[in-house]
């Protein structure tokens, strides 16, 4: 998905929400907004949306050093995610599709998105659970998901962000022989509430499976920008299991074979994918 | 009031709304954003938010020639309002306090405001109305206001936005002597859908009051951009009543007894007050 008019503004938000995290010093942040705002109007719109969040935070570092402004707010999510983590696997065992309700729990935690929400919002996450449980997928390729899952021997999961990728965890514990044939991919840099590896680990993910970061800094998967190991891990994966709206943007036009699930939280998304904002989806890459 | 960091986003998304109502072809909008983008990269923090208003349909008079791009919309306003005049006068002549009523009423017109709603949103207007007349000002001056305009010889009324002006009118026509005694300015150059001359001659107002224009085309009173004929007349007012956010933000630190009307819109002006978002205020430059 290239970069739509639509997104500018939500750039700007991004960029000054980013400068305000990173630093309290108002000529700081002033300088990093400028830059930003430099850098928006020169961004060529065939490039991802992801691509300018990866430009606000390179510009941040080069500013304040290589920080990770959000490394409060990513503990505190993924210890209140670990606070549910055993209410969620109930959910999972008490259903009558253990698969499909593991999926919506895995989409219910693509809620935590500081790329889209504001930092200061309130999230309650068991509400969100509740309501994704019940909601009709809005693109609903689950039943052939649920076979390829089946067959596929080397899945890549393509995490989203901190806290959700607990969510995440329920999902992968579906996964038949998961221990053997998932590899979990994280960012490799911190950017925006993105997962990293500290997170993987924080939600006992590296306990269970393969966790590899991706060598970017983008808040996406932008190849480019990735590690020849991760290239090689998605070029071998018969399935990709990709999460959230950055992995959406950034791999919507690419060649694997890439099931998306994600909530669309932006109104650009929701007309990209022909959707209403706030529906559910999974979808395969076609 | 100044630039503060939160305007950013809000500039970033006035030139997206502005792009799409002057031109159809997506390069030009293209263009047109890339210019406010770096316009604002580049925009000094002690100018006034309305002066990056200013900027922002320059360039687009620049790329796209000298438009209106928000005329349809103005239009369709005016005659909402005009169709409501009858029973927005009979809530005054029924009330305990006519001229209580028709500040509020005059308040409520503040919510057509284009720079603030986007242009797709749906305004119910006699829903404002029955609520602005409920409301208690989060800033009251409402009482000595009452006594200054019984006294004032010449006030000047600075009106805010197409359709709004009709509820203006509702409070002028409240004003002692009004004919004598009141000038309204407008402004000089559409600019979003702030009130012009023609929108006056609409709604009726140029008949009963003298109007001027204000020789500006900033969706604000920056006082280096107005007329000298402007000038004059503020200086010479003993009181001038200042509708909306854009007049506020333009002259909350000039020299002049001003009396601002206005519903705080934004969290940004809301914070500068010192009121809520959705707060109604009457008050007295200090």
């Amino acid at each position: 998905m290239k970069i739509y008019l639509g997104c500018i503004p939500c750039f700007a938000r991004q960029a000054v929400e980013a400068a305000k995290m990173s630093t309290n010093n108002p000529a700081t942040r002033e300088k990093i907004v400028r830059e930003a705002l430099k850098k928006a109007a020169a961004i060529p719109f065939d490039k991802t949306p992801p691509h300018m969040g990866m430009e606000i935070h390179r510009i941040i570092r080069r500013t304040v050093g290589d920080t990770d402004p959000y490394k409060e707010l990513k503990d505190r999510y993924n210890k209140k995610a670990i606070d549910i983590y055993g209410e969620l696997k109930k959910l999972v065992q008490e259903s009558d599709n253990r698969l499909e309700t593991a999926v919506r729990i895995a989409i219910a935690g693509n809620i935590i998105d500081f790329g889209i929400t504001t930092t200061d919002s309130i999230i309650h996450l068991t509400e969100v659970v509740e309501e994704t449980l019940k909601k009709p997928f809005a693109i609903n390729d689950f039943e052939q998901f649920s076979r390829e899952i089946e067959k596929a021997n080397r899945i890549l999961y393509l995490a989203d962000n901190a806290g959700e990728i607990l969510f995440d965890r329920i999902l992968i514990e579906e996964i038949p022989d998961y221990t053997r044939k998932v590899t979990v991919a994280v960012k490799g840099h911190p950017v925006i509430n993105d997962a990293t590896i500290e997170d993987a680990r924080q939600v006992g993910l590296t306990d269970l499976v393969r966790v590899i970061e991706n060598g970017s800094d983008a808040p996406g998967t932008i190849l480019e920008t990735c590690s020849r190991e991760f290239i090689e891990e998605i070029e071998h994966s018969d399935l990709v299991i990709s999460k959230g709206q950055g992995n959406y943007e950034t791999l919507s036009e690419s060649k694997y074979n890439v099931y998306f699930l994600l909530k669309a939280k932006c109104p650009v998304i929701a007309v990209d994918l022909g959707v209403e904002v706030g529906d559910i989806i999974i979808k395969k890459r076609k």
